[in-house]
């Protein structure tokens, strides 16, 4: 941390950025946990203070963390995970990429809930188990639900252990809250089965059962979405 | 575009760069496009001159648009695909990241190389089989190749026509460049093998052939993974 800065090729803010990234990394600072001062860092890192408030706008803007005035600076939940990382608000196309993302979905997620079967955990099950029921009820009272949905694909993700799983898939869940704007939510009822079927699956431990069941979960989402694409045509 | 800025809620400076944001993507600007000039914006967008630079510096760090001096500011070739977007430099044990990275490989891409194989043109197959020499010059010639390793999947991503998947195979071939730090690139013959293995598939437009293809490269640098996670606890 008190190494030189180098001038050579990156800008000065974009460095002391990484540098400030470096040190959260390093001291292991998670969720919550504060920086040291604008005064404290500009002295470490051997910069004016203005330079790391730029830096600091930088990892603000990057998710890394986030400002209460007059309190600190405090690292995020997920520093580093940025919205819309892939750039989808960029895609032109939006019935394409809801199609493209629903194609990635139909690979990616038979096979994570066939690991969460694998190796969910009772807390964990009680857990997706108690969101099931929340997203059911969401839609029996015709509350929008798909922030909770998202919430249960991504508590799935969880039971796998595998870390970087909870990041990509509400990443790739976007094409939820996509496919609720084109559709205007209407599988409702089919969402509710399928979501309990996943559930049981996951309960006994019984991976095939649950890769099925998310598959046809995903299956039915997709058959609607090429009606949708064949109308919008 | 002229419509009132919404000082409610988020701050000046990302409501702004959100507006030109959606400038970019209404007005269909594309790689290497020029944004209107400062002086131009503050005027469209009703803001200060500072405003404005503030906004284009966060699209900067967002990897939206890129400011070429005495130039002007121009649109990046992926808008809004940022280096590191999952934060696995927030991730502390490279061991495990590198083995769960490898698991999401396993479950992506075999069925990555089966679309691939259905859908790619002679173009297509005529790009990845160059990469594929390329790649084997440089571990022929003990050049570091992991670039170029990266740019070979990438490619076979392409050869899906899901747009998507050139964006995501990066973020998870991330685990290329972990892989190849950690093993110091150990596995030079059999990539050689089994890339070759794999164009071919393609070329051939032989779906489960590819799979299978693109199932034993990664298998094998699992067993790798495996052996260095058990030598390293």
């Amino acid at each position: 941390m008190f190494e030189q800065i180098d001038m050579s090729r990156k800008p000065l803010t974009e460095q002391v950025s990484e540098k400030i990234s470096n040190m959260i990394i390093e001291k292991h600072l998670t969720v919550g946990e504060k920086l040291p001062n604008e005064f404290e860092l500009a002295e470490y890192l051997n910069v004016g203070r203005g330079t790391v408030r730029e830096a600091v706008k930088l990892l603000v803007s990057r998710n890394v963390v986030t400002i209460h005035r007059g309190k600190g600076t405090f690292v995020k939940k997920h520093p580093g995970v940025v919205d819309d990382p892939l750039g989808f608000a960029f895609m032109d196309d939006k019935y394409r990429l809801a199609s493209d993302l629903l194609e990635i979905r139909v690979i990616v997620e038979p096979q994570v809930a066939r690991l969460a079967a694998e190796r969910a955990t009772e807390e964990d099950i009680s857990a997706i188990d108690s969101l099931c029921d929340e997203v059911e009820q969401l839609i029996l009272s015709k509350t929008p639900h798909l922030e909770k949905d998202v919430e249960f694909h991504t508590r799935i993700a969880q039971c796998t252990k595998n870390q970087v799983m909870p990041n990509l898939i509400p990443l790739i869940n976007y094409s939820i809250g996509l496919f609720g704007e084109l559709t205007q939510c209407s599988l409702d009822v089919e969402t509710i089965h399928t979501h309990r079927a996943l559930v049981k699956a996951i309960a006994a431990h019984d991976p095939q059962a649950a890769a099925d069941a998310m598959r046809e979960h995903l299956q039915m989402n997709q058959e609607r979405m090429d009606m949708l694409n064949m109308a919008a045509r």
